[in-house]
């Protein structure tokens, strides 16, 4: 059995992030679908998804390393092709991937206490994201 | 129901990238799946899949951040045990991840318009490589 | 179908590196499903898993860099919240994500001969680690 289940957000651009945990656990619960995998995905090439504990210090650490990595204002060949200012964006997004796939059992993801789903936004301006969670399972 | 499909690429080496989003669009068509999701893997512990705007600047970009992050001329333990040259590949490739999954509905890929599926050659040598779309889904 | 399996580690902190392969090999035979994706994934924030070459050196080199990009003793605003010291942990494991999925067939994962499945501990301290297999398939 597949159930896909889309849920839209709001963001606020660079580094902000949104947990997602309750949205899926929902959708999950509304399946029907007692044991199998949920992928959820953000669509579009300049955010990602990831678990982490979320609360403010992680996220601004996740952050921090990754404005080390690829900072904002440095230069990508990406801003020549465009004239886009989101190179940063483009590097972050393919380093943490597109989407996470969790187990679930009885109904519930296989998740830790102190783990969420986070979508991370990356992009340098404020998004209409479209998450979707694609169950799989019996 | 589960279909299985291979597709071969040969790479040119460290830092060659190859789209394979029309292959794995294929793919699904023909599988006649409509909704599910699609595993694209590469077989092999030297490249990676991840999905990004699949332009040559920001290809470019992202292979730049992996050479600041684990450069090819670094020294690296694992060239003492075999010989090898290729430690910064296994930590590139070990980094991004061997698959991506990608929901799909109505036999079409949940992407954004600019996100491309692409496998990422990490190896210090051209390689032949075995690109894996397993798709599940009804 | 869907078969859950669980296996159980005991880590030694930060850096161990434990490979799965076998574990997960024997749970898709007992299975008895021959062709589909298994989602190996860690229960917890501060652990990941993702696929290398299992030997000493690459692992040695993949924890080298994680301690460059986030290291150990550096400054994190995780420690303010709670006292903790584990923020690199957080952040190595959002990096790296908590899951990979692997395709199948003929009841053979398809990796490749020098690539294996590696769960990466990156707490400060030993833990023990819940690693789940979801298999789906047919």
């Amino acid at each position: 059995m597949v159930r896909t289940r889309t849920h839209g957000i709001s963001t606020k651009g660079q580094g902000d992030a949104h947990d997602v945990t309750p949205v899926v656990a929902r959708a999950i619960a509304e399946s029907g679908i007692q044991a199998g995998i949920v992928t959820v995905s953000v669509v579009g090439s300049t955010a990602g998804v990831t678990t982490i504990e979320f609360e403010s210090g992680a996220i601004h650490d996740l952050n921090a390393v990754f404005e080390k990595l690829a900072p904002r204002g440095g230069d990508y060949q990406h801003h020549l092709r465009w004239g886009d200012d989101n190179g940063s964006s483009h590097v972050r997004a393919a380093l943490l991937g597109p989407s996470v796939t969790i187990p679930f059992r009885d109904g519930e993801l296989m998740l830790g206490q102190w783990q969420q789903i986070a979508v991370m936004e990356f992009d340098t301006r404020p998004r209409d994201r479209q998450i979707v969670m694609q169950i799989v399972g019996s």
